[in-house]
């Protein structure tokens, strides 16, 4: 256990909250979990997920060396204005947000002297939305991003690096908010676009199901998407991902000109850069 | 064991041909490996995917009831042409081939009377190419398709349907070689061209691995292309594949209409019938 965390509070116990509520009670700490949804809470609980559950955070962020807002992005800074008064005194937070330079701001503006958020990017997740898909696994070997600002406290950054690496996660990266951005629109953003172009431009008159194979289904497994956490994520990094899309729309294009214009040779090119890229990726 | 089947030459000793061999020898049967590469004969010999293997084919020819051609599709037409003389009168041969049109007509005009094609497709794979990435569990549950021609012998396709099931195969589906090759655009190769135009958009001066989930990892597995088949594949398929590829690209222009325009409910739409289609998918 990470040297002066002993009690986290875990807010929003969604797929990704509730899986770290599992993870951390697992790696023995004392979690409690906080959701606006008494069935969830209930869930939680039964599950032996949280040491105890309630709508309300204030008795449980007075007594929390960590929290855990596992929110929608937009929802953090608001959340944490309204409570701010409640959490102790050097008690440090986190976030597990897809996207960062559009609310580090605003989230460091309603933070009280001696409280440490430390913006963090679990890259670990499930089709499915919810607390009955929460899964303590999830973030094992699974890559963890920090994105210091120049307000973020270098202890207390430590103190999240070790305990992601406790509950499972593989290789940690520290980088910018507007990095983390730029590339999180091409590793996750972009491929979920994909996704969602891909199966919606099937001819529904087909009977798709049985004519796919493996190629299909693993490129098509992240359409079933959360609408509104991913709308958010999408609109809020407009740029970066037009951008990115622009760059996946230029090799679209080569690869369709080598097919229309029966250039083997150029396919085969582009086809070899993929795969020698891929196996790059694998080290 | 289906009746009237004992012995099997494979033609071709691949990932899919291997693997081939190692199922059919799995379930009974007295399998023969053909590959012009001889480390490829030993190792299969070695590893008892069959029981005997040689570079030439006629000895094997002369004795199958069935013969399954793993060969490039390109090429199966003039090994058959060369070797017709030696297969024995009655038998059954069969492909794996992920394309048809192209090709059948091409076939059947070398075969003699009394032997019988069955172009199959075997919605199966693996990323790796050769014969030491074979692997007869590959098949189970995977779907099947069989291209029936006017000139298709039913007896004959019946034997290859019951085989198919005998060694794991899920759903089998019959189409015509026009319709395959239209719906195959879409579920096999279309996504090949994603993965690969996702890999090659990347900008290389990035650590891209240290920023990915499973979403990338899943969206760019099959960038590992083997690049002398899929771009006769794809070059094979050109109107089919265009077309499919166009389909996408409106798709993909909805999506970033909507995040240029800030169009929340819109992008929500869209992912929400995304979801729908992939929950539909499944079942």
């Amino acid at each position: 256990m990470v040297d002066g965390i002993k009690t986290i509070t875990v807010v929003g116990l969604g797929v990704i909250g509730g899986s770290y509520a599992m993870a951390l009670t697992k790696a023995g700490y004392e979690v409690y979990g906080v959701d606006k949804d008494e069935d969830t809470l209930a869930k939680a609980l039964a599950k032996g997920a949280v040491a105890a559950s309630n709508v309300d955070c204030r008795e449980f962020f007075a007594v929390s060396d960590l929290i855990v807002m596992a929110l929608y992005p937009d929802m953090i800074a608001e959340y944490l204005a309204d409570n701010v008064e409640y959490i102790k005194d050097g008690a440090i937070i986190t976030d597990v947000a897809g996207l960062k330079s559009h609310f580090v701001e605003t989230i460091e503006s309603v933070l009280p002297e001696g409280v440490h958020f430390v913006f963090a990017h679990p890259m670990a997740g499930r089709e499915k939305k919810g607390f009955d898909f929460a899964d303590d696994k999830v973030f094992r070997g699974a890559n963890f991003i920090i994105t210091p600002t120049e307000n973020t406290d270098a202890k207390a950054m430590q103190k999240v690096e070790l305990l992601a690496k406790e509950i499972g996660f593989g290789q940690i990266k520290l980088t910018s908010p507007k990095a983390h951005d730029d590339i999180i629109a091409y590793t996750s953003q972009l491929p979920h676009a994909l996704a969602v172009a891909l199966i919606n431009s099937d001819s529904e008159d087909s009977e798709t199901g049985k004519f796919i194979g493996d190629s299909y289904r693993d490129l098509t497994r992240i359409a079933n998407i959360n609408e509104k956490l991913w709308s958010q994520l999408f609109i809020n990094n407009k740029q970066n991902l037009i951008g990115k899309i622009d760059e996946f729309q230029v090799q679209l294009e080569l690869i369709k000109k080598c097919v229309q214009e029966c250039d083997f040779d150029g396919l085969e090119k582009l086809f070899v850069k993929a795969g020698i890229r891929r196996n790059n990726l694998q080290k």
